[in-house]
Formats: C-alpha cells, sequence, structure tokens
C-alpha cells in the first residue's frame, strides 16, 4: 500500500467524458489499495476565459479580485470530479484552497506557497476516502482572501500536497506520457526515460522541454518528493523524476533540449572598460528582461563586441531600452537577431566524464552548423544556433550521444 | 444619506457591458452619499450550464459537490464587478459567502440563511468601500462547506444582508421596472404600483407574478426590510414593498394575477367516509406534491367527487401514485385536466370591504367564463377556469376593479 497523490491538467478535465476517464483511473488506484489524493486543474480554456474577462475590464485589474475570479475554473472540476467519483462508488469530497487551508503569501496572482496543513487530508484518505483538491489556488490568511499561485501552479500544488501528506508518489498525469531524450516530434526514435533526475530535470524544463513546470521541480527536489509523470490517455508507467541517488545507471547524457523563444543582441565596438557590464545589464534588469548567455571578446583597440541573449517576447523592449542608454554605455551599433535557438545537452553524468561539451562541437561542425554563443554549467552545454537548424542539430546530438531508440512502429501501417 | 444594498440578477450582469453598466448605477448611488453593498446573482446562462454538467454526471449527485459546482457563478461575477467598479473609481471588493460569513443549514442546495455577521461589511461601508457580495452562496459552518439558497436566492441573500447591515432599502434591479397591477403584456394599460404591502406582493408572488422569489418577500416581512423593485436598463424609480402601515390609500384590490402552471384532477364518486380526505391527500404530500386548491360536493348516494389542483409538472407523478392508491382510497375514476388556469384577485383592502368575490363572479359571468374551483384567503379571492379564457378574464377584471390605467403610448408611433 502506497499513498499517492495524483494530479491531472486542463487537457485530461477537457469535458464530462474526460473527468469520467480520470474518475476511474483513481479508482483503480484505489482499488489497488492505494490512500489516494487527487489536484485537479481547471477543464482547459476555461482559466483563458476568465483571464481575459479581466483584462477586457482593465488592463491594470485588481490581483485580488482577479484571483477571486480565475479560482473558479479549478473549483467547477473539483466538484464535477468529486461526483465522478461517487457514481462508480469511490468515497470522495472536494477540498478548496481555503478549506484545507493551503496557505500562501500575499502575491496575488503568483503566489507561493507558505504552508498546508495535511493533517485533514491525511485523516480522509486513512478513513477510505479521496480528497479531490483544487489545484493552482491557496489562502492568504491575514486578509482572508484567495490566491492564486500562477500559471501551471497546478503541478506546484500537487507536489505542496504531497510533501504535506507524506505521499509516496506524486503522479503528474498529463497529455505526453513521460520524460523523453528529445522532442519525439522532431527525433521519432527519442526514447522514454524510466527515471531522470531532478536537476536534469530542473535544466530541461528550463530550456523548453514543458513538461513540468520549473517551479514545481524545484519544490519536488527541495521537498524530495518523487514525481511520475505519465500520460492520462494511455496505460503505462510514465517517467520517474527522482534524487540522482535512486538513478542506478547514470547515463553521461539524459537529453537534448531546445528553445526557439530565444532572441539575440550584440552591441558592437563597446568601450572595454569596468562597469560597462553593469551598465548595459543593470537597466534590462531592472525592467525585468531576464538575460540568459552573454560573450563578450576581447578587443584590440579599447573597445569589445558584447552579444547576449533574451526571452524572444522581451526584444523590443530591451532594444528601446538600449537606445535610449545608447550615449551612456557608448556603443557603436546594436544588432538583434531572433531567428536563434538554443541546444542544449544535458546530464548528470558530465560531472564525472569529461568531453561531453568537445562531442557537441564536433557533432554541430560536421553538419555545417555555425555556434554563436556558448554557455556551461555542471550538467549541461548550451549553444546557440540559427533557428532554421535547430531540427538538423537534434537530431544529430540525438545520434551522437548514443540516445537513438528503436524505429518507432508507424502508426497504420502494418 | 442612506445604506443601501442593491441587487443585481442574472440579466443584469450577462456580459462585461452590462457589468460596467451595474458599475455605473452603483457608483451613481454613491456619488449621492450613500453608504452602499452590492448583491450578484451568475451572469445568466452560467448556472444553468453548471446544474446541467452536475446532473449529466449523475441525476442523484451529491448536494454538497453540486453547491460546489454552482457557487462558482456568483464568484466570477463578483470578481468582475469589484474589478469593473475600481476601473471607474468606486472602492470595491468581493466577498463570498464563506468570508462574510453568511451561515446556513446543512440543506445543501436549498439551505437556510441561519445568520449573517454584518459587523464587516458594515466597518468596510462605513470607511467608503462597496462590498460587492456573492448571492445565493452560504457557509455551513459545522462541515466548513460551501451551501447555496436554491434558485432564485439571490433576492434571499439581498434582503437578509440588507436585514443584517441594517439597510434602509434593499434595490431589487431586474429586468421589469417595478410590481404591475397585472402583467402588462395582457394588459396594456397595466399600472405600476408605486408601493405594495408585503403580504400582498407574497400572494402575487405565490401566484405567478414572477418578480421577487416568495421567500425573500416572507424574510422582509419578517424582517422589516423595505424593498424596491426597479429596473436595470431604464432610470426611473420602481414599486416599494413595505409595510402595510406605510401605505397611504390603500385600494380594495392592488392586482390581477395569473398561473398557467396548475392542473386540475377530479376523482369521480369518491367514497363520502371519514379519512378519505387523508387517503388521497397522504400520498401525494408523502411524495412532495403540493396540492393546491380542493373542492369537495356533497354526494347524495355515500359517494363524492372530489376535485383539486396541483403544479402542472406534478401531473404525471401524481397520475401513477393516484392509480396506485385507487383501490385503497376507493375512487371509479380520475380525470386530469392539464388546460386551466388560475386567477387571483389580490388586495388587503378586502378585509374591510365586501363584495370582492361576488364582483369576480359577476364579471367573469358576464364573458360566459365558467368557475371550475374557488378559494379564497384573507386578501386574496382565486378561481380556477379553462386555460384558453386567461387573457380574456384578466382584462374583464383589471377594468372591473377600476386599476386600468391611461392607453400607453405605442412605440414606433408618433
Amino acid at each position: 500500500m502506497a499513498r499517492i497523490v495524483m494530479k491531472f491538467g486542463g487537457t485530461s478535465v477537457a469535458d464530462l467524458d474526460r473527468i469520467r476517464n480520470v474518475a476511474n483511473r483513481v479508482k483503480r488506484e484505489v482499488e489497488a489499495g492505494h490512500e489516494v489524493a487527487v489536484v485537479v486543474s481547471a477543464m482547459s480554456g476555461t482559466t483563458n476565459q476568465l483571464v481575459k474577462w479581466c483584462q477586457d475590464l482593465s488592463p491594470l485589474h485588481d490581483a485580488r479580485e482577479y484571483d477571486v475570479v480565475v479560482a473558479t475554473g479549478e473549483q467547477v472540476t473539483i466538484g464535477l470530479l468529486a461526483i465522478a467519483l461517487q457514481t462508480i462508488g469511490v468515497e470522495a469530497r472536494s477540498w478548496q484552497g481555503w478549506q484545507i487551508p493551503i496557505l500562501t503569501d500575499q502575491a496575488h496572482g503568483k503566489a507561493r506557497v507558505e504552508s498546508i496543513d495535511g493533517s485533514l487530508l491525511i485523516e480522509r484518505m486513512q478513513a477510505g476516502q479521496v480528497p479531490v483538491i483544487a489545484g493552482f489556488q491557496g489562502l492568504e490568511p491575514t486578509r482572508n482572501r484567495v490566491t492564486t499561485l500562477g500559471r501551471g501552479g497546478s503541478d506546484l500544488s500537487a507536489v505542496a500536497i504531497a510533501a504535506a501528506v507524506k505521499a509516496d508518489r506524486c503522479d503528474i498525469y498529463t497529455d505526453v506520457d513521460g520524460v523523453y531524450t528529445t522532442d519525439p516530434r522532431i527525433v521519432p526514435r527519442a526514447r522514454k526515460l524510466d527515471r531522470i533526475s531532478y536537476e536534469e530535470m530542473l535544466e530541461l524544463a528550463s530550456v523548453g522541454a514543458k513538461v513540468l513546470q520549473t517551479r514545481s521541480v524545484e519544490l519536488a527536489m527541495k521537498q524530495r518528493v518523487r514525481v511520475q509523470v505519465l500520460s492520462s490517455f494511455e496505460d503505462k508507467p510514465g517517467s520517474l523524476v527522482v534524487d540522482e541517488d535512486e538513478i542506478v545507471e547514470q547515463p553521461i547524457v539524459s537529453g537534448i533540449a531546445y528553445s526557439r523563444d530565444e532572441a539575440k543582441v550584440t552591441l558592437r565596438r563597446v568601450p572595454d572598460r569596468p562597469g560597462v557590464a553593469a551598465s548595459v545589464f543593470g537597466p534590462l534588469s531592472a525592467a525585468n528582461v531576464n538575460v540568459d548567455m552573454i560573450v563578450q571578446n576581447v578587443g584590440a583597440d579599447g573597445s569589445t563586441d558584447m552579444t547576449f541573449t533574451l526571452g524572444r517576447t522581451d526584444l523590443p523592449r530591451a532594444r528601446d531600452l538600449l537606445e535610449k542608454e545608447k550615449a551612456t554605455i557608448g556603443f557603436e551599433a546594436m544588432i538583434a537577431d531572433p531567428d536563434v535557438a538554443k541546444i542544449s545537452v544535458v546530464g548528470i553524468g558530465m560531472r564525472t566524464h569529461a568531453g561531453v561539451a568537445t562531442t557537441m562541437f564536433k557533432t554541430l561542425s560536421e553538419k555545417g552548423i555555425n555556434i554563436q554563443v556558448i554557455s556551461t554549467s555542471e550538467i549541461k552545454v548550451s549553444v546557440l544556433i540559427p533557428a532554421d537548424y535547430t531540427e538538423l542539430a537534434v537530431r544529430a546530438l540525438h545520434t551522437a550521444y548514443g540516445l537513438d531508440g528503436p524505429e518507432p512502429a508507424r502508426r497504420g501501417e502494418g
């Protein structure tokens, strides 16, 4: 017998048939003898509609009232799922954030969970009842107001609740069936990973493998919650995100990630003097523009070229800001390029194995792909390349690191 | 300066434009120097969708979970209206039932308000803030669960909150502009009543003039809350529902109501012995079938004909029940007639004036309308007639009791 938190996202509860499907999945775990709590998102599309109403009324709407409106999406789902469970003979009861309570700070719209009292939930689970919990929402206790955790917050709710009830596992059901060595739409021979470490998952999540929300992986790592990613539509085991000690055979490279949401900015002939980096990145940071990779060439004539990347949606704002600061910084010209992609090779095995970066550079070079910027971390090597080469690069690296699985059977043939 | 509770129904908040319109109405009262609290329903259509989802999942769904689902409709409206008010410079804050709290009993789906703590609301109103309160919902404190008050419950919420905050008036904004002497769609010369007593309003509400929910009128009468019914779309005074002492010139008859939601059942040759009425109405009452008018003729040969009316939607169930009890009751035949209408003449002046019923019978007789059943109360005379004669009867009575106003100007002419 285990204690399991099951989390279902918006597409998994998109209509009544899917809610019934979720109820059946929950029933199976209950009948297997497990103690189960369920966390659900709003039916897909609902949250977007609610957000749009708030924005149409006022782009600068009060975040406290925004939270009152958008929290209703999850409230509808918990009531419906509780009814669906009871209908097939599973004892169930819905729980809103304020009823548990899930206490958060006052940062409405993107609140942080501060504490969860798991005692009532544990009591009900031990008595054989399934708590059906609204994800994404909490209670700010000082003002007695509903808060929401920001987009993708239901993953975070699930992990936080799993920690609070001391669950053996937190199963995140989604529309993919696990974490892959890379995007299977690009590489059909991508393999599903049975296990992946928190650290690797974090690197993959932050570079565009949108399986799990980054904050939820951070929390799982901090609270040592074992997370499983699996499909709500198919019936097979998913990928387990765990402590690296639980991974017996650690591959050197676990996955290849890519992101096309990047843009590159180059400032030509920046004066090569102390403090110039601060004069460039200070104003960007103040305007909440996140800069990712940074390269600075050593100049010969007292000036240098400075290149960095940022989120593509931030590019127009960053250009405006830097143009205004042109005299202060003293650069000659600004060149912006939105047609770039970041390709990352991720693996905890890198800590103990040299040569991972060399293999990457060699492979890309053999395919004639020009590397524009390089950055590395302890378990990741990332390069910036022209966006047109994204698929070619991902496929070549996937093969080079020995990640290719067998050719999948094509559907509709045979 | 007065303290006012303003209540807006589903059609008044049906979309963002109408919510903005409501915000402007509230602003006007605030700028006139009044202390204002607002009670709102769900955007029209929303509650029906939520109810349908619950019923589709299970016709016998758990009422506690049903309440969790349907209470979201009002929650959306309060957040949106609070944003709309803030956008036009009116300080506002939303309140759900559990936040105030509005405490109810455990009768989920049709809970009764047991107590409302008005202190927080009064505090905010005195500080110049407008509380925007979700109608229709409350909190059952023992289990800490959301309850709803049943259909039309927002009127009830508004009156109960008006009593709790000791409001000078409870303004119910709706899609009609007041209480009329009869249905203006049938009688164009119907007049809007400036004032009507609680008792008359109750009789009119219960016989089909669907302006105010019956329970809310009962509560207003009990708590002495002055209620005004007025239009959210037009800008003119409505009708005031008040204690009869506040009505200086009491007309003998205030209005003519009708209802086509009735059906008539006649049991032929029922044995005329003690206990037979109980054998007929006991099973109906046990099955929650409300019987309204009852007539029993004195029979000559030890048997009698028994006629009664009930809600038309209850007719199939009642027929089944009575067929099953046929042997026990001992009647010869059952005749059901759904094509009947109940016409009622209502007025507190009847208490002191005789001849009201006589005028009614005479007027209907002159038009050749056959009266099937008669029932009376202290301030009401009702008759059952063939449904086809409804309009004719209402018009004739409206004229006979001197209720006709001037011929209204026709729209689109002139």
